[in-house]
């Protein structure tokens, strides 16, 4: 919806359940749980970190507790602002992350708070490409920003 | 299709196949079954347990019994009517507590008996979201409720 | 398609592998195969049992050879013909049982040569709730023969 | 989208994830990972090698990492040519075997750089009977081919 007025994406944030998975827990007797991911998503992913974009994933007890002491822990460590930070989200609780992220992604299927606070809203649900999707994006306007400055320098440097 | 006029729900019954679950059960060999859950129902749970709200799952031994002794069980235990009593099923089995309940929802593929009989038809599918909605539904309601209550003390302080 | 003249079904054979479940074989490591089946299927095969109908699942080493040896060995010992059993099959080598059975059905993902063989196509793909329909079709068709010959002895009576 | 000008397929290599399965890697905490498999796309695989082909599926640590070399290897071992091979691939690294096979063919749901080199766009996704509909259009192909190879000789012998 807005454009990407940063210098380039070197770290994103993105939810487990709901993002990278479909949301959904395989949950047996003996507790042997199981999650399921999409290679389109994991090959997204690869694509963020040959680019040097690191990947996080936000450790929350509680599904509905707000990922953001989390991720501004890193941010501090790394010395990041928001603006080098891409999100992607898919609930009410992702909602404050989603609106300060420079990128900020929702799946296809995200609850109305998440998909209302993301700019980028992906074509497939959750665990089945939207993060590759969300990758894609970023990718491109990482080029662009690094492009734009490019430009800038050589006008600059024609005046 | 109707309104709800009660003051509140504070129980919630929901079947566990085919409404917490979307129905399918992972077989093995070994007899380590498995069921998947989404993410974002079990996030509705919480919203409900959150306001007060009690969550009970009908223990059925054969899926073509009607839960309604258990539901009832738990009533006269908490002193409830059915007002205060919400409900969700999917099938044939649960078209008498659809019927009975305060407020009663139905996922989107439920059988067409309990569509019939259930007040609020999800848009989502069992296991994809629809317990959530139901439990949006519940607390727009109860909130809708309380405030009517505060209305009606008000006007009748008015006189 | 075609009507049903029999005197009602009183055997159900149905594939496994793509009517029962979903036709998909989760494969570990380990070899813990597993497959998945719909609460909403099985209690359809509840219901035909409840009405006297017996369910058979014909065995196949391969999913290419023809059952149609298993459905007759069985139909031989209850001295059963063809207008008394349903079959419901997904693929190439379900054709003749398709072709033979009182009541057939396929489920909306059928293969084009097993659609193309059977008389009744579900709305629902396997392992969704296909076996649940085709269930409910053919306790209908029993309930209309056995009304018909009611209502034919009461004719024969009067004259 | 292009005709097919070989003598037949004598040789298909079929990507594994995101072909023969869905692409989706079921994740166990014990690391008893997962994959699924449907019945209508072994089938599919059976019906290949009934007919003379033989089926190979690329070994590549890194999905990033293109199959060629492993593809090229066993050509060379049974000294064919890409005529003779078909490829079945859904994803950016499968590019360049997509474009040289003889016949090609990618699931509905390929990535856009899969999806603009494969010649055959199957209908259904990866893991829901595309592979078996790549592998019907190849036995259909090999067909054309014989008959047409026939008919050559016929009007050659005619002259």
């Amino acid at each position: 919806r807005y454009g990407y007025f940063g210098r380039g994406v070197s770290l994103i944030f993105c939810r487990v359940s709901g993002c990278l998975t479909d949301g959904r827990v395989f949950l047996s007797v003996s507790g042997e749980d199981m999650v399921c991911v999409h290679s389109r998503d994991t090959t997204g992913l690869r694509m963020l970190q040959n680019d040097g974009v690191e990947v996080g994933f936000p450790i929350c007890g509680n599904i509905m507790d707000e990922p953001l002491k989390d991720v501004q822990e890193v941010m501090e460590q790394r010395k990041l602002s928001w603006k080098n930070v891409a999100y992607m989200g898919n609930d009410i609780s992702d909602a404050t992350c989603l609106n300060l992220a420079g990128l900020s992604g929702v799946p296809a299927d995200a609850s109305k708070e998440a998909a209302h606070a993301g700019s980028f809203a992906c074509r497939q649900a959750a665990g089945m490409g939207a993060l590759r999707e969300f990758a894609e994006h970023i990718l491109q306007q990482t080029e662009k920003a690094k492009m734009q400055m490019k430009q800038d320098r050589i006008d600059r440097n024609n005046f």
